[in-house]
């Protein structure tokens, strides 16, 4: 496990010097805006779980990187234009890339990086993976699309918000479990494992930021606490809470219906939220699609690579940023 | 060739039918602008000459037609887009998706268009198409880019139109005439001599655009005219207006460096380009691009399609829309 955790460091250090020689890109504002993606950090989860995927089948190096860059390189092209459609004005403390440059120059990054990382795949000569891509490209979109038409809905249903965030948070992370797998020659089944496994993990990461949304600190998560309820996202948190038949629940309902509220209304949905049972509801549930993706994982190879995926899932519970 | 009129009218009317039917897509939102999209019509010119060179090699129907919708959807993806870039309020005669539905619907209705146009190209398994459509797409954008950055800018060359015009119209022409060459099973040398081909008209018919923006009518147009000379799009008439030494260069020179235009200074900038010699020159310039692009035909089978290619190709310096 100590040499895995050393793979790991070394890997996520390659991994950056790689990103950043992909996005030496010979048009100015383009290397400026990918620059700026790539160092607004964000933790490399995607790429992360496509290498050790593809390490606990002993996969190519150089064709797992290739994964890996273009999985990353598909999250910032998505962030981009997320950051448009939520009007963000801050993305992990600095402002976003739509804020700074405008929507213009945000739209044609995120086309560029998602057409160049279709080019990263196509290399790979691997139908599966460019068929893999584009399905889960697609899916995103109906994601982002739900969010958006579902905005201030207060009618939506546990089930809603599911279909909603396997679409935009579960499937790339699906995704970068598969495809690591499938670089790597796994079989049929330990590839089904693993995309099984990134689908529960990431319904439960999205659960976790929804949660973190509401009862973070603004240190810890970057950016103004509350952002869902401003934007009016109807998080899992929220839908627990609106279900109610008292006073408090109705009241939130008209608060979370209005598309304008004051900072003053804000701050009493959030109060109203945080007092209900949504948010150790919302965890629980959680904790049951982590113990859902933990389950697909003794149908893998031992290899302390296993042991890594498991740790991880358990650690995401847990985390505050 | 009165035959081939006739096949072309009913593969016009099919193609109609199968973008509709691709546009029906289970999300309300996306169903609504895709289709809206849609019914602003346009030319559908690259399907058209996709079909016509897949035609001319007798390629199989269903695979031409799959190419044929693929393409007019980057195509359809890439205005949605655009228009955000552009800041348009209208597009042929009506308001832009994204003047009616905001940015966010319109970023996400083309992304989700050209992962669906993916989906639609990998589905033909043919690998050189797939690549294609990837690297076309990358070199729009970069065509994109080039053009925000260039905006204002009187210091550019018709170098620097060409790279840009290349990028931003003529690939995906190019792309579709050699696309539906290799569906239909061309020799190499017969899709390369098609790819120049279209990459030849593509050159010719943004030129033929760029002239209209200054010289058509409103109606003609369907919108304003005179958009590019008010965003700060330096076309090939201008660079001309610009290049001479006198007292009127000097003033267009001035005004089209503004970044803020009032209606009496774009007037005065439209005057001033159509008094130069930059539209006929542009005009000249147009006339060898198509001369060109029908030299590659010879090497082309002697069928009726060859020669629809060469009127089509002469037609287009003479619309007025």
């Amino acid at each position: 496990m100590v040499n895995l955790f050393r793979t790991i460091e070394r890997d996520m250090k390659k991994l950056e010097l790689k990103l950043k020689e992909f996005l030496r890109i010979p048009v100015p504002l383009l290397s400026e805006t990918g620059l700026y993606l790539l160092e607004a950090g964000g933790k490399r989860m995607r790429p992360i779980f496509a290498l050790l995927a593809g390490r606990l089948f002993c996969g190519e190096e150089n064709a797992l990187f290739t994964v890996a860059v273009a999985i990353e390189v598909v999250h910032m092209a998505s962030l981009a234009h997320d950051d448009i459609v939520d009007d963000s004005a801050l993305r992990r403390g600095r402002p976003t890339l739509a804020a700074r440059w405008g929507s213009e120059a945000a739209v044609v990054t995120g086309d560029y990086l998602l057409a160049q990382a279709m080019q990263l795949i196509y290399g790979l000569k691997n139908r599966a993976l460019a068929a893999m891509l584009a399905r889960t490209s697609t899916e995103m979109c109906r994601g982002e699309i739900c969010q958006i038409q579902a905005a201030h809905d207060t009618g939506q249903s546990i089930y809603d918000y599911f279909y909603k965030i396997r679409r935009k948070t579960a499937l790339l992370l699906s995704m970068s479990c598969e495809a690591g797998a499938v670089v790597a020659g796994a079989a049929g089944d330990e590839a089904r494992a693993l995309r099984q496994y990134g689908q529960c993990l990431g319904m439960a990461f999205q659960m976790v930021d929804d949660i973190l949304d509401i009862e973070a600190t603004k240190e810890e998560l970057g950016k103004p606490v509350g952002s869902d309820v401003r934007q009016g996202v109807i998080t899992l948190p929220m839908i627990i809470a609106m279900s109610g038949d008292g006073a408090e629940a109705a009241r939130l309902r008209e608060l979370l219906a209005r598309k304008e509220k004051s900072a003053a209304e804000t701050e009493e949905a959030l109060a109203l939220i945080r007092r209900s049972d949504g948010i150790p509801r919302s965890r629980e549930a959680a904790r049951r699609f982590v113990a859902r993706a933990c389950q697909k994982l003794p149908l893998l190879p031992n290899r302390p690579e296993r042991a890594a995926l498991e740790r991880l899932a358990v650690m995401g519970l847990t985390r505050r940023h």
